[in-house]
């Protein structure tokens, strides 16, 4: 390559970048699924008709994410679940390790589960192509039932201060979960890592080099303390 | 009243017949709600990823019907939780006493508790007022997911001709619970009891006489036995 060529986008015409991607929407998608699952299940121990209601709403939301991520699959011609099969075990089991106790504890998944990982997806899709890129910010743009949790959680921490420390151990136990499940992906799915760290070989696509991942982590977690400190908490 | 007057037809302004129709409105937007939970639930259970996907849309669909009731309810001034709360014990009870074992009886429920449930709501809308009558039609018309139930059943069933005996089984469990739930309501809810039996008077209402009643439940089993026997099974 001269130094006048400028290096190609990313273009899923290219093998290597189409798995990494059909990878990344595949672990989407399954972690979609299996949130809308999860959050259906958790509004079943909501203590009034309309918090059981809002989870729900929320579940739904998470459902019309997955549908998108399904289609999207679909038609780049990967058959869908495939593409989720080999991030079954990781996000089921974040979730078996991370069952709620009860009402608020779900919330707080919710809310800590959605944020970090829409921060981190959305750290991905900035070396993804265009459509992918606005795919990717869009299921994980706030679907506005954040603003709900925050005033339950506070409300809840209000009457009964304990509640807080009992809450903020839990969100430091659910981010632990959430990067261990990471860490396990990253080890498994050599495509997915390749897009992430160092990009892929060919395209301009630079991915994250070690300092760039370092800031990234730095990143995700001010956004979570920051999260947490608008529920009351200490992260 | 002379002859030459018509009776009235049922209107919102009369306080007994808008009372019967929150109650109406309560026990469906609970039942949707629950349904969501449910099914949504029983999604875990799905053998694989487009199956549980499948599952998990019917939820959506019921929770979409959830949603309408439920502003129809507000629109209606009436409080949506207070109207749905005297329902929640037996709506609870029936999903407690038929939680599914595995898949296909998660199946069996979601299709024989859809029908026989949106049959007997419809039987009811007849005699309600027109805007009462289309939101209740509307919500109970089949969301097109029970062509999935009756291949996945007729499938299992062709696979291993034994499930056949102990899903007809099933089947009679389920519409026994439904009934003797549906019993307890009527027990404890005169406005809707009245609605449905000699209707409200002073309007066109005739509601059911037992006669009707009669032919009504000859009605809902035959539709029954249809569905049964299209799943391959005996009712």
């Amino acid at each position: 390559m001269t130094e006048s060529e400028t290096p190609a986008a990313p273009s899923l015409d290219d093998p290597a970048y189409r798995a990494a991607v059909v990878d990344l929407l595949g672990v989407l998608a399954y972690g979609e699924l299996s949130a809308f699952a999860r959050l259906a299940a958790d509004a079943a121990l909501a203590p009034t008709i309309s918090d059981e209601a809002e989870l729900a709403a929320m579940a739904v939301a998470e459902h019309r994410h997955f549908v998108r991520l399904r289609d999207r699959l679909a038609e780049l011609g990967a058959d869908p679940d495939e593409a989720m099969t080999p991030f079954i075990a990781s996000i089921d089991g974040f979730h078996e390790s991370t069952a709620p106790n009860d009402w608020l504890e779900g919330l707080m998944k919710a809310y800590v589960g959605d944020g970090v990982s829409a921060d981190f997806y959305r750290e991905v899709a900035r070396w993804l192509d265009p459509e992918s890129q606005a795919l990717v910010n869009d299921v994980m743009a706030d679907t506005g039932h954040s603003a709900f949790v925050v005033a339950a959680v506070r409300k809840a921490i209000a009457e009964d201060p304990r509640v807080a420390g009992r809450l903020a151990l839990w969100g430091r136990r659910l981010v632990g979960e959430m990067l261990s499940q990471a860490q396990r992906v990253a080890a498994d799915r050599d495509a997915l890592s390749n897009l992430l760290v160092g990009g892929i070989s060919g395209t301009s696509m630079p991915g994250f080099d070690l300092a760039e991942i370092g800031r990234m982590f730095t990143r995700l977690t001010e956004a979570h303390t920051r999260r947490m400190q608008a529920l009351g908490l200490s992260a």
